[in-house]
């Protein structure tokens, strides 16, 4: 329809980068641009801590699983969702900020994601690509060590940033009919709509090169949610002052 | 430094519209430019309510405190985290589902806001402008209720779309340096940045036409975080299935 919804509609995950640096410029710009994305109630909550040491990034990769494009990728930067910054806020006006809220929780979080997405398309429209790194998570107190993040400040997510060496096929996404509504919650028909989801998912996998997985949509979903998701998350989020009531 | 850049900060939030009705070939085009957007381990989590029904519109602009513009909007939709989707992905495989898992939670959130600022984006492009809607959470179990959410399944806001009927400025946002750390947290200095934004602020609301508020942006947050928020959020979420472990 325009170059900007192409650009939304080509979106693949990038995890292998050329030599090209990322200029600091080229960075900021996205970060302005990130800024830009709505913010709940005008809150801001969302902080970006650029890793460039390269030792902290080999750690770093190691916290998310080994995942060695943490390591290889020009530019990683990892988004916190950040409400100490309203604690200092508070503090410039003499009061006292009731925190601890799950609400709070939800719209931090919130901001983080939408700046990011922000982020992400900014950097695919300047020819540049990129990966969200959920695995920081996995060992997400070792990560909130390394970066120094107090109180009420935690890790959502990484992004891996740079020039793609790789070009992979877009993964073809959920029907329409299962993702959108109208007017009432209503998933009759969505059973039969995931099986030929599941088959067109089967032959992606069978068509793209390199092959590796070859499971339907419904398997993976199956196979990852039959173990535990990373059990640590409640106790860690309590214990920065997230979720305590 | 391109358009979609330009598009990106260009955001405000719309929430007058001309009469121009929005055609659901458009929306449907949005919605799929939403599902292109990245999706934890593929988790695809999102799905859209789109409410049509006049008293429903009326309904859920009285939950969210009465925002005229959820009814006046010509289109509204309410996105939602859904893990239904997922329980019945294991089902058709004779999996046990382990849900209730924060992570679960964060993943399932995240994945929604990154749709939805997709879709955010793409309505810019296509000249359509909008709000998100997080009031919807006043109310939220009256939301979960009129839309006829099962289990496993929250609002997490809702998005007014149309063809914008007035001209906003565009917010200024916290000093680059304040949201964008090297290497490790450190917020030394940020209270005298935050300091000469407040001041920025104030002009920006003094130049405004209709002014309205004239606080600085620490003022706006103190005031706001020394409130409850929406404090019924977690027992809520707990009796939808999630943030249990």
């Amino acid at each position: 329809m325009n170059q900007t919804i192409d650009i939304l509609r080509s979106h693949r995950s990038i995890r292998k980068f050329t030599d090209r640096p990322v200029a600091q410029e080229v960075i900021d710009e996205l970060v302005q641009a990130g800024q830009a994305a709505p913010t709940s109630s005008f809150i801001q909550a969302c902080t970006l801590i650029q890793v460039n040491d390269p030792e902290n990034r080999s750690k770093l990769a190691q916290y998310a699983g080994n995942q060695s494009y943490v390591v290889s990728a020009p530019v990683f930067l990892v988004f916190c969702a950040d409400m100490q910054r309203h604690r200092l806020a508070c503090e410039m006006h003499d009061q006292q900020m009731l925190s601890g809220y799950t609400e709070q929780f939800v719209t931090a979080t919130v901001d983080c994601a939408l700046f990011a997405q922000n982020m992400m398309v900014g950097a695919e429209s300047l020819g540049l690509g990129g990966v969200f790194i959920g695995g920081i998570r996995n060992q997400i107190d070792n990560v909130t060590r390394l970066l120094g993040l107090p109180d009420l400040v935690y890790p959502v997510f990484g992004f891996c940033i740079g020039y793609p060496d790789q070009d992979p096929e877009i993964r073809p996404r959920l029907p329409l009919e299962v993702v959108l509504k109208q007017d009432r919650y209503d998933d009759a028909g969505d059973r039969a709509r995931i099986d030929g989801y599941d088959q067109l998912v089967r032959e992606y996998y069978a068509q793209r090169s390199g092959g590796g997985k070859n499971s339907a949509w419904s398997e993976q979903i199956a196979d990852m949610l039959r173990k535990e998701a990373r059990p640590h998350m409640l106790e860690y989020l309590q214990g920065r002052g997230f979720l305590l009531k």
